[in-house]
């Protein structure tokens, strides 16, 4: 036991958790003002459903030991958490693990948050049209049937892993740092499949459906950053060098992507917007984050600028394609995600085609990516499918067009009546 | 001394001081445009006041050590600080405590974190009508009659502490993990005490009261969840297995309770609001306080949806028996805290009715938050009367009609002249 | 190596690093709404530029270790941090510093931090009317040739530090805990230089130019309060009795500094302002950072209630003088960090003149502010004439009118058409 590194395990896992209040008002902000709550309530009810899911079968299902095909765990062994707190003298405390250097509680509580944020990511590409019951039901078959599974496969020894069967056959362990395959990868092709069943918003690619409050966007961005310190100098398990270095490489990308995204943007439309810098900061942060901790500063800052530069292109593609990822999921987390994995096979120091290593990290990284995407693709289909066949994704087109939070949640997000010179009184 | 359990404690305390700007605008976002300066306002002079009565004798009164017939401490021994702190070759530092692992000043920043919180609460009940100087005494009167003592009752070896006369009597030593009975029931019966003092709002059970900006409730509430990780984990005084539990523990409850609250709302109203996620989060927060080291996840999660189902109801109270506790601080903070502390008496480990034990800890705990709650109400009602008799508590009728920010802050809030296409410009 | 410290240096990096967004909501509730995205652009690419230029050479010139004149150190020995991190078996770490107790990574990111905060303080006096080219390229600039050599001159054996030669020839060491002189001061006579070579904003001083969304300063106010526990705390690079007291001697400075400010409004104006509280809050935290581990708590409260009262009365100076800084840099960071610095003459226990010592302390702190003044005075008057010069700084006075966000970002920050009641739909 290392109180030091305990210390920064139960900050972490607090910051990651701060990430999904953070996204649902990045997400928040860019919605129109009438589907605001309905936004934010996706990220509430992420975390609620989440929480419980986790506790009762998801993290068994992650980590609890016994093994389906190095695909699927025991969602009973861990059931509630029973076979790691323990109550010793009236106070629950953590079975010790053998491995770990801090209570084992707190990897719970750290993974925990990572789950919220994996399904909460999906949100933002279904925006301003679901209703919150399906949301519900969906966060809680994709936990079960698809996040679990994959935090399974790819951080506990199972398909994925680096000493799964894909990286023992290439003869390359895959690196995934702090989850780019589980959390973005995974979340943006979920995305995907759910824009393609559930259909785009009623008036998309018709006229412009501009953000209706970018501060709120800007703020959302910021916490996610100052959750990432967590996210990935958590992931090094320790408050260590490691943990020291990725702080940095993290920072290094996010600023390179906000230079990257606005440059780009510069060129095509003649403006640096502040969408852009919180679009680009998030773009960074995504594409570094598999390879935080084996990339130079050097190779972090152009992991940085190609993000930002590459996923501001990436975020055009939905209308030509024409399909409704609103607020640009695949744009940032799906190509983002894709591109930190797969540059880890270029300039990863010692195995990268760049730096040292030869075709072999390259290849694993990738063979590792498609696997993931078809496992997600095809669980969230019939999930999705399934949900859209029964209880139905969608509100009414009257509801969505007068606002879904009037309508689904029988609120509105604001009331200035009263206020200063706005109205008088 | 251990540098691991210091820098948890550091974090803790400024993670709990997070949570008074976090009730901030948990309570701003739900009153009125023309009233949301004066709500902020009041945590924000309540943080300032309760910071300096705190350094001069607040401390002094509950931790200092000499003792009033278990009620009352010494204001003098502690004065300033001067017992704790001390330059070595021209740097302040702790005077070093025997039986603590890290340095006292942590503790003090701690407990200042709790103070600041506790008072702030009470704001909440008194929205939109309420002199700023006015709270500003009150402030300061309440946390040197009613804070300080209590909490030198409860932590501090008095009359209701762990061995105080009450338990000792029983034969049981009550359990109050984080707080329930001096924050939470503490604040709420002082809120209503004041209320049934102060009178109710001009407009109250007349005419609908929306709140003005639900974001901002949500940016509030996260908040104060990222805070409570520091308010409960941080009450294990180490970063320990207990620690971690409780970090999860807590966790599990406020999500439990977002979906009571959600599936009472949807029964009753027909809608998943997010007033009511924002709601229910905090009252699972609040109700899993007391015992968050002592109940297993399986617990934790009924108290959590416990909670969320009461308070949704509790909350509708103040309509039938017309009192205006505007922003529910009887119905989450008070309902929720009792709530929380009774339940220690059927779910802790090993002592609970349900859980091992027999009826003595369900009796102390009653007994323990009926004299809590009767030492608040006789203080707050001589302080609140005090006032109301002197300088008065209220602004004047016209001035909350047509608004209090403008009335005693000379401001207002919003100015969106000139933005975008609200006016033009 | 202790992961105690390790632990509370990342948390304080991160936290330091959460102030700049803080200030950019506290500047941002203060422009006119048509100006808000530009505000919160410049403290956005603030962070990314800095991140980029101080990983590039700015590190390097501050603390790699090559000193010219005790002024300039070698932008080329720490260039991409490559003397300080090392890939140890493919995974990336800290090269160990045998005079510290945590990996140096923590400390670049800490002074990263540092950077990024103390340039986007410059913003604030250039609000509603700069380019965000011009500024991106000042960031670079000033990081490079004023604020890169002030921190070394500062905190690397220079020419103002402890061991320098301005010290040795008083015969006493200046003191400077946390950065008053390197962030504080620099940032205001740099922001006062700017403004008076870019000019005022075209309606300064004709008619009232009032905040936007004073909550938002608010939510700015509280999250920098937040981040400074990091930046005051983490300047005890260590989880020990100093962070622990100068948490509370912050803390306590800034309480009473919100009442200073506070009371001093009222007897001004007649009335307790939101505004004014944010305000106050700040220059207290100015104002102790100096000297947070060298006074006492009575002297902590004396610097709060000083800096609170005098910096409410200099931010009326600009009217009276008639220069257009705008959110007061001047006012604010300037006077209070000036305050704060030549306090410690007279606070610090053992040193000051009211605590034991004589007229040395206090001769060096005034000595030294003044060199840090004409230095920062020299290099950005020359960087920021240069700029006016070429580039030019400022939007063309219709676009200042009709909005910068418009026209610099091609964005407005509010769409709040179909939000509930304000239009219908």
């Amino acid at each position: 036991m290392d109180s030091g590194n305990a210390a920064w395990m139960l900050m972490a896992a607090a910051m990651v958790f701060l990430m999904t209040p953070g996204l649902a008002f990045f997400y928040g902000g860019m919605v129109r003002a009438k589907a605001v709550l309905n936004m934010l309530m996706m990220s509430a009810v992420a975390i609620a459903i989440t929480g419980m899911v986790w506790t009762l079968w998801g993290w068994s299902i992650a980590y609890a030991g016994q093994d389906l095909a190095g695909i699927f765990g025991d969602p009973v062994r861990g059931f509630l958490l029973h076979d790691t707190v323990t109550a010793d003298q009236g106070v629950f405390t953590s079975i010790s693990a053998a491995h770990a250097s801090y209570p084992r509680t707190m990897d719970i509580a750290f993974q925990m948050a990572f789950a919220m944020i994996a399904v909460a990511l999906i949100s933002g590409a279904l925006a301003e049209r679901v209703k919150i019951s399906t949301w519900m039901l969906f966060v809680a078959l994709w936990i079960t049937l698809d996040y679990a599974p994959m935090a399974h496969m790819v951080w506990n020894h199972g398909l994925l892993s680096e000493d799964g069967i894909i990286s023992q056959a290439i003869g390359a362990p895959v690196h995934d740092f702090a989850g780019g395959t589980v959390i973005h990868i995974n979340s943006a092709v979920s995305a995907l499949i759910i824009v393609l069943i559930v259909g785009d918003r009623v008036c998309f690619n018709k006229h412009p459906m501009r953000p209706h409050n970018l501060p709120m966007t800007m703020l959302g961005a910021f916490l996610l950053w100052f959750g990432w310190f967590g996210f990935n100098s958590g992931s090094a398990l320790a408050a260590n060098g490691t943990a020291g270095y990725t702080w940095l490489s993290t920072t290094i990308a996010a600023c390179a992507a906000i230079m990257g995204w606005l440059l780009t943007e510069k060129i095509r439309s003649g403006h640096y917007s502040a969408l852009g810098a919180a679009s680009g900061m998030i773009s960074g942060l995504v594409a570094i984050t598999p390879s935080a901790d084996v990339v130079s500063p050097f190779w972090s800052m152009v992991i940085g600028l190609l993000a930002g530069c590459i996923c501001c292109f990436a975020c055009g593609l939905k209308l030509r394609l024409n399909y409704d990822d609103s607020l640009d999921v695949v744009g940032i987390h799906g190509v983002g995600g894709l591109l930190g994995t797969i540059l880890v096979g270029f300039f990863a120091v010692g195995t990268g085609l760049f730096s040292g290593g030869g075709f072999r990290q390259l290849l694993v990284q990738i063979i590792v990516a498609l696997v993931a995407m078809l496992y997600a693709a095809a669980v969230t289909a019939i999930i999705a499918f399934a949900l859209e066949k029964t209880i139905g994704w969608r509100v009414a087109d009257k509801d969505e067009i007068s606002g879904i939070d009037q309508a689904d949640q029988g609120e509105s997000a604001y009331e200035f009546f009263g206020s200063s010179k706005l109205i008088g009184q």
